[in-house]
């Protein structure tokens, strides 16, 4: 298959595209490194510095002899998708192209406009970039699980059967995120709904939850290889954030009670999710959502996790509750269904605590490099 | 009060800004004139020329003694609608500014570009020129019917409340609109309910069905000062291009089988709608969506009435079904609730015999001036 990576420098777009090319697949990796850009200009930049993706891509060849081809372009710019797509014509696009950190969408006006442009605008270049040059390629987009916030009803996947005054239809599960960032995945379920329905495009929309990991059988082969690895507030998610405190010996900072549910993953699983959904195209017009996580935690038991891990280990973890920097329930039902995947032969690898360790260890080889600053929310919700 | 008025040169923003300031109101139109560019890039200009804003706010103080301020500005540019809330400080803003056509979405990817990021882009700079400057302003927004597409449960007043396996909660009524002009409103409703239950925003955001008519108190004082009139496929809704090919002796053509049924408005009915928005605000941090349409009719409804009347004097209308150029259920459940805007104090001006006739003696007026060739559909969905 020929598979386009947009994306291709993010924490997953990076291992994706590794993982499809030792496939045997053709793969292209597009970036504009606006990720690296926004990190910089918020202080957030990662535990290690990345090598620029030809440079990641030359390594990958010599340690494994497969290819990942690489352009850098912004794919907000129409023309710059367009010629993409006319001259690769991916089979399957992987679109990881967006803003995606929730602090980050909710800094500042301006990063409020950013992020709704560059995602609600790359997605659109995605549609038209396949409408016009390559309308049976598969779209497999990234959505998230926030989208549907942390309503008192079961979540399905994607879709619910509404019974209304004795009549029944079907429809788009309702969302209700609780970032600028996630709603403007909201948008793009929206949008791809829209030209899935009207215009025949093919889309699987994954609602995934927080990924955490740093370990692939790519990244593995050398350490220049390894995903990005963000422990601040902006662009880290709990569970790494969690990890650099553990090492740095800084209590792990719970927001409020704690009680805030999630689905979670490790990197490895939606490495698996991403290549079953592409192996498993769908039909024309078909817009299929799947939920992608494999265990429902709450902040406090990855505080109790990571906490116990890091005792085990020697390192003398504190957990501390400070005042919740973002709008969200603390303690809600939260009951969210995932079948679809597993049916399709997802084989999840669970947080257990060797998995833990091994992220511990790893990133206390850069211990020295953490920086304190970096770890305390900077962005408050609604300010 | 002071009211600014986004998009002051539509079809329903000149008679809304006239409206308010004749009670009396501080008005402030503001428009880029997007609407008579794409009208005339399309060949869709109006049955008749209308002034520009300066020109009209000139001649209805004149006839009415009363002001209504005007600025030409493109309410997509950041720092200009900063500016504008920042120098009028609104009490409430009507935010009509976006492209508001269907078909026109449907045109070409460029068209669709255009809509997507003007309409969600002037949502964005209200919601953050309000936020910026005053907090307190009132957001009502113009939505439309259309955002609900034609489920088959009843179209409640955009909210919903869902039993599901035994556990309820309420939320945004599901949305699947049938352009990607009406899915733009249905990503300004997410973004507005996000800003609203986040920031604290006040909105009121009008799902409106079709509008008809031309006569309004202040438009009835000069003929420079009547709303415009589109009758061409693009601009023009079905109502109005039914009256002109009535009026120039074409059969009124029918898309399909004409069981689509959607909720209409006369004019007058907007206005006091809007008016009654206006005078009575939300709460902070609510999102309140009303259905704001009077009457149901399907398409062949339509047609029966503008050609019964059109004979009655004199002209011989034929109705014709022609291929239906759009992607929609002609034959479909449709029963939609409004009941807000009534317990509010609206008193609904239906589509009487005397309204057609008056809308068919109006246009009899401009009769030489209609161009056949604007009418049939020139943009089909799905091409």
């Amino acid at each position: 298959m020929r598979l386009l990576i947009l994306g291709g420098d993010g924490y997953l777009g990076w291992p994706t595209a590794m993982m499809f090319a030792a496939s045997g697949h053709d793969v292209l990796a597009v970036d504009n490194y606006l990720r690296r850009t926004m990190a910089l200009e918020s202080d957030s930049s990662p535990l290690f510095a990345t090598p620029v993706l030809e440079e990641r891509a030359r390594i990958f060849k010599q340690k494994s002899g497969h290819d990942v081809k690489v352009q850098i372009a912004d794919c907000t710019h129409a023309l710059a998708i367009d010629r993409i797509f006319a001259d690769f014509m991916p089979d399957a696009v992987v679109h990881y192209a967006e803003q995606p950190s929730g602090p980050y969408s909710m800094r500042s006006e301006s990063a409020a406009r950013t992020t709704l442009l560059n995602n609600l605008g790359v997605t659109f270049n995605v549609i038209w970039g396949v409408l016009n040059h390559v309308p049976d390629c598969h779209i497999i987009k990234l959505g998230t699980m926030g989208e549907y916030g942390t309503p008192d009803i079961d979540i399905e996947e994607g879709w619910i059967e509404i019974e209304h005054k004795g009549r029944k239809d079907r429809f788009l599960y309702p969302r209700a995120a609780g970032s600028l960032y996630h709603t403007t995945k909201v948008l793009d379920t929206d949008l791809l709904w829209f030209y899935a329905r009207t215009y025949g495009v093919r889309v699987t929309d994954l609602m995934q939850g927080p990924v955490y990991g740093l370990s692939t059988p790519e990244a593995d082969l050398d350490e220049s290889l390894m995903p990005n690895f963000h422990y601040d507030d902006i662009f880290g998610t709990v569970v790494h954030r969690f990890v650099a405190q553990a090492v740095a010996g800084m209590p792990l900072t719970v927001y409020g009670r704690g009680g805030q549910t999630r689905g979670y993953l490790n990197l490895l699983d939606t490495l698996q999710c991403v290549r079953l959904a592409a192996e498993n195209a769908v039909d024309k017009g078909q817009l299929r959502i799947m939920n992608q996580f494999t265990e429902l935690f709450t902040v406090n038991d990855l505080a109790e996790k990571v906490s116990r891990v890091g005792n085990q280990l020697g390192l003398k973890v504190e957990v501390n509750s400070i005042a919740n920097p973002r709008r969200e329930k603390e303690e809600h039902y939260y009951n969210a269904h995932f079948t679809q995947l597993l049916e399709l032969g997802l084989e999840p690898h669970p947080m257990t605590d060797e998995v833990i360790a091994g992220m511990l260890k790893t990133v206390a080889r850069y211990k020295g490099k953490i920086e304190r600053r970096k770890i305390l929310p900077r962005v408050q919700w609604n300010t």
